[in-house]
């Protein structure tokens, strides 16, 4: 589990770094699929990895919109803010908490229900599915995207677990 | 660990139905970003997987090109193959598992060394990225994407210990 949010968090890092010399026309460019453009995908994976975390822990979510976070700075700030927070959460995480049961209210007011593991790997797969998106939209600036391999990064070197 | 595995290969088989009503001419069609087409990415995503499998154990891998294979019929065909020792792999799967050594021969002669774990979990970030870049070709295709959601798809209550 760690060693997949590990991952992302390196991998968001290297986009964050790709970014810095692309203008931000190009990073606010609407783009076929996804949420749209480069920037405001990064938006949402750290405002979705967040909001979640808050929310099977009963704690209000992020509401903000993309409008107010719409520049690489801007969108690198309100992910570290949200870090440290994230970080323990998932730093803390036990098997115990794998089929904890979180109650979702859906727009339409009917409730579903999802165990927390199943919440943390749909976070996990949020974020690596959006990152494909990215691969695409970097060949369409004509800058080769990140590296999405997830060995060769020591990611469980540094995991007494390994988990 | 499975979960994802199980994730992936529903997802999966999500796309080929969703290739079914998609022309030939579509799924063959060069593309930017990723390995190049629709259909070569899900031959591209069940060699990976299975190769990886059989390369940590030291058996030979798959080396086949993908013009063998450039139907739909004959990926599903070929990812069936597949499947039961892939499956088999991923079930019995366990903890003491996560750290053993996988030595690998780069090109250049180079050796380099990843944990199983490492491994395992690289195979499943693999497929999740693809088919983010699946999803952006779908709205070229102009047809809406299968859904990259894990909750929702009930992954937690067919196993017994959840992981």
């Amino acid at each position: 589990m760690q060693t997949l949010f590990r991952y992302n968090w390196k991998v968001r890092e290297e986009w964050y770094q790709w970014c810095e010399d692309v203008s931000s026309e190009e990073l606010l460019k609407p783009r076929t699929g996804g949420v749209g453009s480069i920037l405001k995908t990064l938006f949402h994976i750290a405002d979705v990895e967040w909001s979640w975390i808050r929310s099977i822990q009963g704690k209000p979510d992020f509401q903000e919109n993309f409008e107010k976070y719409n520049t690489l700075q801007k969108v690198r700030e309100l992910d570290a803010a949200f870090r440290p927070e994230v970080e323990q959460f998932v730093l803390d995480w036990n098997v115990d908490l794998e089929r904890r049961i979180f109650e979702d209210t859906l727009a339409d007011g009917s409730t579903v229900t999802d165990a927390w593991g199943e919440v943390m790997r749909h976070v996990i797969a949020h974020e690596i599915h959006h990152v494909g998106q990215l691969s695409v939209w970097a060949r369409e600036v004509g800058k080769p995207p990140i590296s999405a391999n997830v060995i060769g990064k020591g990611l469980m070197n540094t995991l007494p677990e390994g988990l």
